[in-house]
């Protein structure tokens, strides 16, 4: 049976995902997914009390539920929604955090075709609140992870009219931050929010407990 | 067909949710379910750019799904599995959000069972985050509304082996904010949540933007 993702791309799994030209670099994460891997990070930052961040359930239109006698209900028949929000949100230090978290096979840029306009609808809205947003970038090719703040992914989204529709790698290395995979926990993010959080205090002088 | 809710219990249409007693008073939200109420009140807010705060969708097991040619993926077989998470959360003024929406038909009290340990325990660690978590509670039968900030219910909930399995209406009602039906929006919590970030500010002494 071939499975699919909701969007109708072809389901990969992770380990086919793997750049066969790095055979010589050794990383422990192999074969998970991006989405595994912050999960799995989520969990040690939850447990250690460190930050709440979870995922979303995929929004789901159900159309016939069957409840069989003495076992759970079925869901027969259901559809999947286009989410109205980004994947991960949470709070972490008293601040709201709401993210993101995207592969890209590509190597030398990242598609702005990746994202969905209401996901980048809503992390304007909540730039607006004061949330901190943020995109979690994996380059599957070099198995490379960046934190793209906000601001560099909407100023390209809003000139993709005009010009080109994607994000330079050169450009997220140098207004992201590196995130460099660790055991515990596997995918250290919230230390690049950490320095997100320093810059909203430079540039606004925010006090924030 | 009987429909019921993922727990098992019946369903029952809103309108069947009415009192019947009070066919006196005259209620412009009739026939609407909280939740219905609270996505309806956050649309506004969202729209109005006073808050961002979404419904979290239903976690669901997928277990088959079929992608018939030219058409959307269908969900043939999946399964309801417990939220490990509250429904709702959100960004308002820079502060992390978190809450449950709950109804009752009690008339004296709100029974504790309306809660699973884990949301509960997700509303432990939200706090201790910096996170603002409350319950807004319905009584169905005579149509109120509160708010209960988050320290009521942990006090009840983590004494309910020694004691009663329910709050009071009596301490929902001193301890907790009442929120009174508007027009735009119907369900006008956030002026309630004003409330305790003035109290968490002179109790804690926080500055916040």
């Amino acid at each position: 049976m071939v499975i699919r993702y909701p969007n109708g791309q072809n389901y990969k799994p992770a380990s086919v995902k793997k750049s066969r030209k790095n055979n010589n670099v050794i990383f422990g994460n192999r074969g998970m997914s991006l989405e595994e891997e912050l999960n799995q990070s989520n969990t040690y930052y939850l447990h250690r009390e460190i930050a709440v961040v979870h995922k979303k359930p995929i929004p789901i239109q159900l159309v016939q539920v069957d409840y069989p006698k003495r076992s759970a209900a079925v869901i027969k028949e259901a559809y999947f929604k286009q989410a109205s929000t980004t994947d991960y949100n949470g709070v972490y230090h008293g601040y709201y955090i709401d993210f993101e978290a995207k592969e890209t096979r590509s190597k030398t840029s990242f598609p702005l075709n990746n994202f969905h306009e209401h996901q980048v609808e809503h992390m304007k809205a909540c730039v607006r609140q004061g949330g901190i947003c943020f995109t979690i970038i994996k380059f599957c090719a070099t198995q490379e992870l960046f934190l793209l703040p906000v601001a560099t992914l909407l100023k390209y989204w809003d000139n993709q009219g005009h010009g080109r529709k994607s994000i330079p790698k050169k450009v997220i290395a140098t207004t992201g931050f590196p995130i460099i995979y660790h055991v515990q926990p596997l995918v250290p993010y919230l230390a690049c929010v950490d320095k997100l959080i320093e810059n909203l205090h430079t540039t606004k002088g925010v006090s924030h407990e």
